[in-house]
């Protein structure tokens, strides 16, 4: 008997290690992917990639209409540019590339998706130690979202529950990163970069926190760089 | 000092109600409807009347890429017809009309709205009396949806609130449409039946409820009718 589960892939490198954990826990992949007026499209290419990797039965790839109602630095139509920390103040205030609801967004169509194939899990990548600033990323929220899963759904009137799991949520990078090796997760086909260039620029947030997780796991990442040290 | 609220219009009975409501309390309505693949869009020409009519600041109008991840008679590209029951069998089972996950997504939009704009409060038309049968019309849907907003925001880290309120959840229909009376709302540009012709079917669920509602209010229902009277 197949058990059904809803990974949102995003091309980055938490997402990918999510999707091979669920995987591992024998379900049958259902890749769900946002375009949502991110700055480049290279990680949907990513996405791509991983749900192959990982042996996706269907990926779909969703367009959102949000930003006639949002307003983020991750946006390509944002006029606003992607401020750039040092590794020790990420994740202490809420950054300008922080999308208002995304997660809350994203897991409501996870959940749609999943009230339709008859999925027993959503699975999500998201982590509350380097994104502990994001509201959206905490254990509270989760907990609120599985409370709100167990009542929304056709399922939930027929007393079943849609699990959403975040293996993720208190690992730190490296651990991930390790986590990863062990599944065998292609990292040469994950993107963290907020860029989109042929190399990641090693400088913004997200690149920064991965150089640190793979030096900390002593592991090398197999992504080129153009510069590929980090900044306490 | 202005204060501002999210409105769901819908171009249905019950959301222009709510948005009249919220104005009455107060509120600078931001109009939020959606194109998600119904059967018709004449819904949404109503939803810009009755956001016109109610003064709203904005009227956003997004397009929802859902049809690719659920399944609903509602969606014009659905094979299956819909199915039509009478009055007092509607409610008692989820009909094919029924969209996965369709409030907890409407909702998901709304609160990332509100986020943006810095919101006091989101309105939706939601009725716990008529669409019993609708998980995600139940109270204890509301309250979930409360509890997440209430951790998912940066307004939650900043410790304020964004209130959801859905004014008509335990009212009768005709009691929507007496309090519709009273607050002047434009019964003529509001549209609630499954087929976009000239004239309401007068036959479809949703027609078939509107009108038990107008003649227990004994009231006439402005709109025109191909056939104007209801199945017990």
């Amino acid at each position: 008997m197949t058990k059904k589960a809803v990974c949102l892939i995003s091309g980055g490198l938490d997402s990918a290690v999510t999707a091979f954990i669920a995987k591992k826990q024998g379900f049958d992949i259902y890749a769900l992917s946002f375009r949502y007026g991110q700055r480049h499209l290279k990680e949907l290419s990513c996405a791509k990639k991983i749900s192959q990797a990982v042996g996706a039965k269907e990926h779909a790839v969703l367009s959102l209409d949000i930003q006639k109602i949002s307003r983020s630095s991750l946006f390509a139509s944002s006029p606003q540019p992607i401020k750039t920390h040092v590794v020790r103040e990420i994740g202490k205030t809420i950054p300008s590339t922080y999308v208002p609801a995304r997660n809350t967004i994203f897991l409501s169509y996870a959940l749609a998706y999943a009230e339709t194939i008859d999925a027993k899990a959503i699975f999500i990548g998201i982590n509350a130690v380097d994104y502990s600033a994001y509201p959206d990323c905490r254990p509270q929220f989760l907990e609120a979202y599985q409370h709100l899963a167990n009542l929304a759904t056709k399922q939930a009137v027929e007393g079943k529950t849609i699990h959403i799991s975040a293996p993720l949520l208190h690992l730190s990078k490296a651990d991930i990163i390790r986590t990863g090796v062990k599944l065998n997760v292609p990292f040469s086909k994950t993107w963290s970069c907020y860029q989109g260039q042929t190399k990641a620029c090693g400088r913004c947030d997200s690149c920064q926190l991965r150089l640190k997780g793979f030096q900390e796991a002593h592991i090398k990442d197999p992504i080129p760089y153009s510069t590929n040290s980090y900044e306490e």
